[in-house]
């Protein structure tokens, strides 16, 4: 697996020569092991589209550091963030919820510097009610816009979404302006926070489709073969789709928010998005811009057992925004004690939770728990309740965010 | 090839399914003498980045509708033609410059009928100054403009130029306004005539973004390879760009000219674009749109003989249409009588040449055509200079062309 990190990250290449080296057959063969979506024999499956464990203790994330060649988020890097920053690290760094990074040293050097960079996040919306390991990404990148007080993108991958499950254009369309409302929902500073809709947006901003010939022009289907799994008997709406999700992490895609600065970008995202950012940094430099900086976490366990992530597919597995206070507790009550510690883990902000590992949740905890998750997602529906239609269009007009780049 | 086309133009297939039945390899299975962009041994080149004949009387057009699969305009439908439209056939008819089709009949059946319909043409612009071969399609869509008063929407694929011929981005899109001007100066009705760059419209109207991605569900990539020719190595902007090509042929891509009816289209080109078409008239049907019709065109044979095509590549090659009289004047002089004659065919509208085949064009004959294509390429070059920024804006404005469908 290093290998193929080496050669996606191998030193920049002229675009201009890609087709040439392709050629070559130098930079698009892949390892065969790569062949299907960077999955080994016995190993879990991490995909963009796919999540399972083959071990009774889910997914090995350590493996995964590995496999992928990224880096553990250790206890000098969240030292250097508290000391660089003036905040304690968000529980969810503190917890191992985000626990492997790539760059993210250059980042605080660039905060330590008061060099200017933003973030970058997504969603795919496939169902109209998120969960709340959807939430996660959200939480944390709130409180990092908080912390770093910079400009942030939110792309709604409603075409993915429409290419991956079949849903027809305009009801992908639909699904995004309602997870776009789950988004508000957790606050973000309207000033500082562009969202959009793939569907409506690339055809409201020629930079993005420039952009995104750009990467294509840069990127064979071998490589994305290899990177992603795809075959030959796959449309080529999927082969063309990488690029547009790797585009938001070139600022010259949003010239109404970074006008022509190329600004380094940070993305906070689950691990299994990162085939798509592994292609993006071998890329960038390639079109003068800065690799992206990343932060990933781990998946929310599906209460069935930590084997698979939350699923919007199937409504037993997960906690939704939209779950009554009843619906919560019966299924907290339901599923077994270390899926519930694990959702707790995930959630809770308030210190210890009176647990010890291998310990049966007690009936008293259960409740304890249900209680922070029902006031939770009561409080998220209660912010939800309030967001207008003119509030989404707030996020969702392409303008200026106020960004400039100050000379030194 | 008859089995390609019977692959391509099968009965209309639900979108919804055609990833199934590209994992069942029904649909998606091209036979191997396709894999090279339709290439037989022995058999002449023809694929819209290569035009080549093995042979020395030039390309075999009839067997190329065989291998195509489309029909020769012969004297019924030239008979035809004239009946209904009351308008003689153009000389490029009359003469066999535009020698085949697909459903042609169909649109006289509309035109006779008094229902809508809209015509589709384009240019990659690869140069700055296009030669006369280029003009062919446009002086012939003007005249059908003029018969039939019908819309007219010309694609600029500076995107495709840019990724085939490695153009930067913002050189493709300066010679897409550069080759407009040549275009405009053929006589379009301004008012009812769209002409687009696409790496500048496409990020301005959403509809044909989405049409981009409905198409791209339609098509494998064991199609597009049996189709284009493309391999493993291409870059993926070669895989995703035949939809780009292909959505200007489905109504809904302009929402503001044809609002929501499904209009159908007449694509005039020349017949190494009927790959991208035949791709189109496969998927249409599935989208719910009416399969576009074509009339192709011959290459305009380079002045050194039938075998290739005049090429904005080699300035040898071709008469430009900034050459001066006195460049004409030489590259006639200078080059064998059949090619010279080959040309007179094309371009002139005069009647007899008062020549014979298999005779030497005589020096008086060499200097009466020189005369003709002197006061063409003049004419022309004084049209174009009157073309004002503003009129090449009006002409690119994405806006109402006045089109309604009128209720029988």
């Amino acid at each position: 697996m290093a290998e193929r990190n080496q050669q996606l990250q191998s030193p920049p290449e002229d675009c201009k020569v890609a087709e040439k080296i392709a050629e070559m057959s130098v930079v698009d063969k892949v390892p065969s092991e790569m062949a299907n979506g960077g999955v080994e024999d016995n190993s879990d499956v991490v995909t963009p589209w796919n999540v399972e464990s083959n071990s009774e203790t889910g997914i090995d994330y350590d493996k995964l550091i590995q496999r992928f060649g990224c880096s553990k988020i250790d206890d000098e890097l969240l030292n250097r963030f508290e000391k660089i920053t003036g905040h304690k690290p968000h529980h969810f760094l503190r917890r191992g919820i985000f626990f492997s990074h790539r760059d993210m040293h250059t980042i605080l050097n660039m905060y330590e510097q008061g060099k200017p960079f933003y973030l970058y996040t997504g969603r795919g919306p496939s169902s109209e009610s998120m969960h709340l390991g959807h939430l996660i990404p959200f939480m944390f990148c709130k409180w990092l816009q908080d912390v770093f007080d910079v400009p942030l993108v939110i792309q709604l991958s409603d075409d993915e979404k429409a290419i991956w499950k079949n849903l027809k254009i305009e009801d992908a369309i639909k699904l995004s302006y309602e997870n776009a409302k789950d988004i508000i929902a957790c606050g973000f500073k309207v000033e500082k926070t562009f969202i959009f809709s793939n569907l409506e947006h690339i055809g409201n901003n020629a930079a993005y489709y420039q952009n995104m010939i750009r990467i294509q022009k840069c990127v064979t289907f071998n490589q994305v073969k290899g990177i992603f799994g795809f075959g030959d008997s796959d449309p080529i709406a999927k082969i063309s789709f990488p690029p547009t999700q790797a585009a938001p992490a070139l600022s010259s895609t949003f010239p109404f928010i970074f006008k022509n600065w190329k600004v380094p970008c940070l993305i906070p995202c689950a691990i299994d998005q990162d085939p798509y950012f592994r292609m993006t940094r071998d890329v960038a430099p390639r079109l003068n811009h800065p690799k992206p900086a990343l932060i990933h976490s781990s998946f929310f366990p599906a209460l069935q057992g930590s084997k698979t992530k939350m699923s919007a597919s199937d409504t037993n597995t997960a906690i939704f925004l939209t779950d009554t206070a009843k619906q919560i507790k019966n299924k907290i009550n339901k599923h077994a004690f270390s899926e519930v510690v694990q959702l707790w883990k995930n959630i809770d902000n308030l210190g210890e939770i009176g647990y010890t590992s291998g310990e049966i949740l007690t009936g008293e905890l259960k409740k304890e728990l249900i209680e922070i998750l029902q006031k939770l997602v009561a409080d998220h529906q209660e912010r939800k309740n309030k967001i207008t239609t003119e509030v989404i269009k707030q996020y969702m007009l392409p303008r200026d965010l106020g960004f400039v780049v100050k000379s030194k």
